[in-house]
């Protein structure tokens, strides 16, 4: 089985984003990095993709260039991932989607609802893959969570709540720091600051655990530190196609808070309890019974959890290894094999039409809005 | 030091509060139960009262007798308190308050706002005490945090999240039964059914802790059981005076949290955390640095802490030792001596301020309105 | 119903375990404080009694004193509980049992074995009950615990691993400090320092959960701050009279434990967890299946743990309260009504011939010795 | 920077070790998989290595003809995994060390102490790395307790506690799983069951993290499921060089605990807290002050600790990343780089006279032993 080529834009040295492709894609040996054009410094670009084993005519000193390189091979890349600044993702995304490559986004996968819009029609029209990376929704317990709800055991979902609250904004003497700054200047970050960043996250979590798409929300959004054009804290309520309530906080000036990621889901007949910071367990309590701590690796599991996990129950497998997972679902999904439930453009489009009507409905006073984008009401 | 006479109305045999509250009271040997109408059913209650040590002629029928009882004796009660169904707080600790009693009336004080007013405006005339049975805020570390936040520990506070979502109700098939279905039904519940029931017990612990009052709020409130006529799960967000943001999330939907009381603030230079199910320790976190966990007696804790403790670091003190720190405060304030800041009529008036803004928000899709009671704007 | 009449000897103001038994014998209205010797410092001892509510009459100088005016009164106590310094357990125990007395005695209820064998016997000849204080048996979910085990829930019992750690004493800059120093002192202390404070509630939990005695032990002592004569850190291996393999490890040196006393139990089909400092949780696990978060206060518990727990589910319960429990138990003993497993002077016993020949066998290199006292092997 | 050539032995389909090698090594992408012998039925493997993209002429049949077609080869391979059933590591081993080639053991190393010390002497002469694979040992926050210690954070350490117990084997209507079985069967297990399989790796951990070895032990071994000639469930307390008093307990018949590795390390000045399910924390307790907790990823950890650690705070990194951690040092140590303390064959030398002294000295009844191997005295 041969592995398949790989080429990643940015994710350059030092990026925070970057060492987990890289982890991720090599992790279960199904791609080579083959190509890549990692850096906005053409040079610095060139020199890490060499160091990674790169060959040098497939160090590319930009997208554009990695692009017309790489359509003119016979054994061009597989898939290529776009780990490029937030602005950047739709203008590379669109066009490696158009030249007929595979596409892995990093979220948020564009700027505007119709940039959003547009690359749904494009990744439609190529009939290629376009993955978002929404790398929680591959731990093996979410995938569980997701399997459990389907199949009925905690029967129709009343509720659910999900959060993505972390401190590491917290610091007003730290607000003027470039790495964090950004986030809440509107020329870098569009409109909206931690829920753009974080909330989607979590927006996505509860879409994919529950099953079902957001229809109606309503917002409220609050810039802590006065500095902040955009928001640092939000609270944003909302209803599914299928009635399920839903509550979601995001913060990133909840000092304490480390990586505060989590979902609880609600049923008629039980309740779900997942935190990314231990990955590995899902509290499930069947109404009216005791909660049982489920584990990663535990007999019984659904296919698709169990296929994810690499090592027995309790070896703890942490965020890596979920983006990882997202690799070894696009592998099979390249090779035409069964694979799992991946994140795509529509997911990607969703994300963006909630963030920009979570910052009109908090502008208007909390009022609920259709969630939508125009597109998938 | 002689002990205190105390009195009960209501708390008769299997009632879920009764025993908290002779247990707060006996504890620490404060008071003694003198007098008391134990039961709606006038020969059950004289009968548990007798069981309880009370002489045969202050084990009343009622509360009108014992009111008459009492006011007619030299030694009579030094406080009463009321744990009688909610719609009848208010004529008892009226009348009791107007006789020149002291009253603990557990919560909600009253069914609504003017009801409120009227108690407030008679304690202040009364001279006399009249508390509020927010235990939570007597546990001692709850009390500490109160003291960080006062004493600038954590900076100015930007942020605090109270939730209290439990999922005993979460049963549908369990709807009909007479102990739950109540609660839902506004013929005895009034406006509100969970953010009545346990939501302003969050909403008390936020003021409490951050030192500081809502002013405004914005609710979503929804029946996740559709045979319900008021709101099993509600979320209110909030500002206070100060200009602190706020989230309360309420739910007895929650299938799988128990007791699921906590609180996070938020502030300029620091976090903390408490939960009650695990109430004698607080996670600390100053901005920049590690969390730090807390213990009820620990060293330099303040004197207000230290006072509420009895037993050694780590050695849990739990429920009905909150309740029994009302009982400390409550007789070192009759004693005239120095004391805590037990919760009063105005914390009951503006928690039925908040329920019935609340209702009125969710009903206008979420609109921001004054949370203030009238006399307190 | 009267309640019943009470006296304590020690307990003073100030004493670390005085609060506890206030409280305990308060809790439940059961006891009224009817007589007392509180201090070795007589003045002091009469004072805090009347304070306490005593009448000036049976407010003692010392507990020869009490002893001859209670044995004088018709309406003498029902029952003394002994909380003075160790070394006078004995005699004080003794005295009262034979004037007819119920005692409850702290641990450890004596300084040596033949003390120990004397007291079983004066107890037996008394009729009288004699308990000893080992509170820790009384709360809910330990009585569960032991429950479930008696009904074979685990299935037989191969291994129990009882750990009470701590680090309290872990600043040898406080070495000198007289409330640490007597404990490593064998003058004051006796034969034993850490094992003979904590680690006899350890070993009492095992027995009590597993439902057997202790037959025969193997000792490793380490005195890990050298100044001190007695141990600090302690192992003891053990087989109970069933052939259940033990495992017991007691420190006061393990910095950063607060109060690390748990207990694990497991047997042919299943494995029970808990821990002193969250004691309202049990955690169980059926051999193959997952582990489920047993709550005090659940539905389906034990008629044992649902008498000794006072609020609903997941209102926690802590130490006092188990403490209030042996007094709930001994009050039902002494009315004669149905009543749980308290722990009496036989336990009291078989701890201090674990203590010396735990000694024993540290002495002699680790080497196996039974654990029993004569008369009970 | 080219990639490392790198074989494996044993590990194949279906293994429980072999998938956390081939991710280990290839995570960081510093090895690539260039030759294996990886199963013991020939043809499986072959075809395993092919589909690991393995070179047809490097998929042998066995360990012999791997040795024989690597000496042969100028791009020979720069490290060999040897995962081999147990009994096999001992020749394995030595043969690739006596050709000059660098091994990465999996544990135990040998089955006897005199194979232990052979090896020891053969990697000595050969020049060659030898490692062991105390993967444990690797995990960033392991390294920074090991860094604590040394840099006298918690002061000379009085005492270490490691354990490392679990249930999986609890099961007895189990026993004959040959899964289960082999492991208590002195034919292919050796002379110890439960503390040859895990109790060394605690025995490991608790020398890393002190930085001593131990010197003497005595040891407790039951064999709690009656059919089982080894060990089940093992205690053995231990001295170390230093006067560090240890504790280590092993079980296979701990039901619920999934993973029970932990090790508390208490010192002069403070103590700490690490378990392997939650790998990415350790709780750090300086004497008299408050527990803190420490997180993989935060600012000030010393540079092994940051070195080790792939992503941001509070994203979890897992057992497999262990794993790959050992790869990462010994990728460095073959470049000439600097890189971390990784285990070596004196370690594993070390462990199997640990071993063998536990199983003398719980047959002679828990008496003290050397436990060290005779070259090492």
């Amino acid at each position: 089985m041969a592995r398949l080529n790989w080429g990643m834009i940015g994710g350059g040295k030092g990026s925070q984003i970057g060492p987990a492709h890289l982890l991720g894609a090599r992790a279960d040996g199904n791609f080579v990095l083959a190509a890549g054009a990692l850096d906005v410094d053409a040079e610095r670009g060139r020199a890490y993709a060499e160091e990674l084993c790169v060959a040098p005519d497939r160090a590319y000193a930009d997208w554009q260039e990695m692009l017309e390189g790489e359509k003119a091979r016979a054994d061009r890349i597989d898939l290529v991932t776009v780990a490029t600044p937030n602005s950047t993702h739709f203008e590379i995304t669109k066009a490696f989607l158009e030249a007929g490559f595979n596409v892995l986004c990093e979220k948020p996968m564009t700027m505007t609802v119709e940039e959003g819009e547009e690359i749904v029609k494009v990744a439609r029209a190529s009939g290629k893959i376009c993955a978002v990376n929404y790398c929680y929704s591959a731990y093996p317990m979410v995938r569980e969570m997701r399997h459990m709800v389907a199949t009925g055991q905690i029967g129709k979902v009343r509720l659910v709540v999900a959060n993505f609250s972390h401190g590491h904004h917290g610091d007003a003497t730290d607000a003027d720091n470039p790495r964090v700054r950004w986030r809440y200047d509107p020329a870098m970050a569009g409109v909206s600051g931690q829920f753009a960043d974080c909330g989607i996250h979590a927006l996505h979590m509860a879409s994919f655990v529950v099953g079902d798409e957001v229809r109606e929300l309503s917002a409220d959004f609050a810039s802590t530190i006065p500095s902040r054009e955009l928001e640092d804290d939000a609270m944003v309520n909302f209803r599914m196609e299928g009635g399920t309530v839903g509550r979601l906080w995001t913060s990133s000036v909840a000092i304490g808070r480390q990586h505060g990621f989590d979902i609880q889901v609600f049923g008629e007949t039980g309740g779900l309890r997942w935190a990314s910071e231990q990955p590995n367990q899902v509290y499930y309590t069947p109404v009216g019974g005791r909660t049982q701590i489920m584990e990663k690796g535990e007999g019984g599991l659904s296919d698709e959890a169990a296929r994810l996990s690499r090592v027995a129950i309790a070896h703890p497998e942490g965020f890596p290894l979920a983006v990882a997972n997202i690799y070894v679902d696009l592998a099979a999904a390249l090779k035409g094999e069964a694979h799992g439930a991946f994140p795509v453009a529509e997911d990607g489009l969703r994300s963006m039409a909630a963030v920009h009507q979570a910052v009109a409905s908090a502008k208007a006073g909390g009022a609920w809005v259709d969630a939508r984008p125009p597109s998938l009401r």
